[in-house]
């Protein structure tokens, strides 16, 4: 089978992730934030372009229902009940409602996918929930692409190295795997930073920028391996948990 | 001073190569090719965006000035002079001539470009006389783009390996470098590889294609280190050599 990583959505061509189970990361914060909404039982997570994209969608959903979150420059947005940062996503505030989320790398990253068998959200938070999917389709001989949100159409370091474990995590299956060359270089990546992942976030220009305007916690909680095991699958424009209870 | 890598010319946004110097590489074969060419002797290569580019332009030379270069899925084009494998481009093939050749990455990755302070065409057969040139532009405080040419919009890793020993070279300085996150990712990928270039084009998908197409030799001329240290300079849609004997 095939394993393909796409270092940016730019770099995808029509029919890269045609029948394929696709898994899209974009580590600080929108992926992160997604599973730990998800796990702390928000009902489902819509990722929107901006912040007037979630205004307009809100409209449709009972206001107790529903909750506006996202950030500009990353800092909260005005009005708006949550800001991008994985710690307010906690059970208390989302827990039965529906997260609107404006996050435009994300964003861009799932519109780009066309024809895919599955999508699911990949951080480092639901990694081995993530790779036990993946892995049950590298069994089954189904292709896998690995989508890096990166940053406004840039390279990410942060995004690369999370996909470099999700490959790691295929190709030690026995069959065989065929990985692009961007699927070689992340594995590289990880491999050169092993467990270290704050380390990653230390490097990045992103973790940098988070770092410097006072979200250090953030990518503490960021780097937190397997803290919330879910399966967040994108379907029809919003995000679900898949799981045996919501198999239904 | 800055010192961004882009992976591929579908990262760059415009004002990215404003006022650099700017390294592009295409390491199979299209860098390695102009420089070996302008190393023995051709007066100039132009790269032509296709085949018929190429005739177009050959028009306007003198047909004994002139040769036509360049590949279709990696074999030479007929009624062409010569392919695309740096080997062809010996002293007494290209000597005095112009070289026209089509190469579809490396000239999409050149076009890309916009308000450079200078374009260097880069690969591991010229690498220290490129590096120094990196270096002089790195003393003197000059910001640095380096632009993998990629394969079809696609991350390549011989590219970004290649640009990781760039970086290597640049940062062993004093001053203060800022990488982005893809400076800082091939550095990695350089380090893990080594040496051992040949290993990375056994890697890599197009060296992986080449090698089963029967092109195993211009592997092993593009992984020679410095065998041919010219600093080939892209300026009003033509490559010339910059050099002592050239510098009037």
């Amino acid at each position: 089978m095939n394993l393909d990583v796409f270092m940016s959505p730019n770099e995808m061509s029509a029919g890269d992730t045609q029948g394929r189970v696709v898994a899209v990361i974009d580590v600080l914060r929108a992926s992160t934030c997604i599973a730990v909404a998800l796990s702390n039982g928000a009902r489902s997570v819509i990722p929107a372009e901006d912040t007037d994209d979630v205004i307009t969608r809100s409209k449709s959903f009972e206001r107790s229902q529903v909750l506006l979150a996202g950030e500009r420059r990353m800092l909260p947005i005005p009005g708006f009940d949550l800001g991008n940062s994985p710690l307010e996503f906690t059970q208390k505030a989302v827990n039965g409602c529906t997260v609107l989320i404006s996050t435009t790398n994300g964003t861009r990253a799932l519109l780009g996918i066309q024809g895919a068998r599955d999508i699911v959200i990949a951080s480092y938070v639901n990694l081995s929930a993530v790779s036990a999917m993946l892995r049950t389709a590298a069994r089954s001989d189904t292709d896998i692409a690995i989508v890096c949100a990166g940053t406004e159409g840039h390279f990410s370091l942060e995004d690369a190295a999370c996909a470099g474990r999700y490959v790691s995590s295929v190709t030690t299956l026995a069959s065989t795997v065929t990985m692009n060359d961007g699927a070689q270089a992340c594995a590289l990546i990880d491999r050169m930073y092993g467990d270290n992942i704050e380390k990653i976030f230390k490097d990045s220009s992103h973790g940098k920028a988070l770092a410097e305007a006072g979200f250090g916690d953030d990518l503490v909680a960021a780097a937190a391996v397997d803290s919330h095991p879910v399966v967040p699958i994108y379907q029809e424009r919003q995000i679900t948990r898949l799981g045996p209870d919501r198999e239904r």
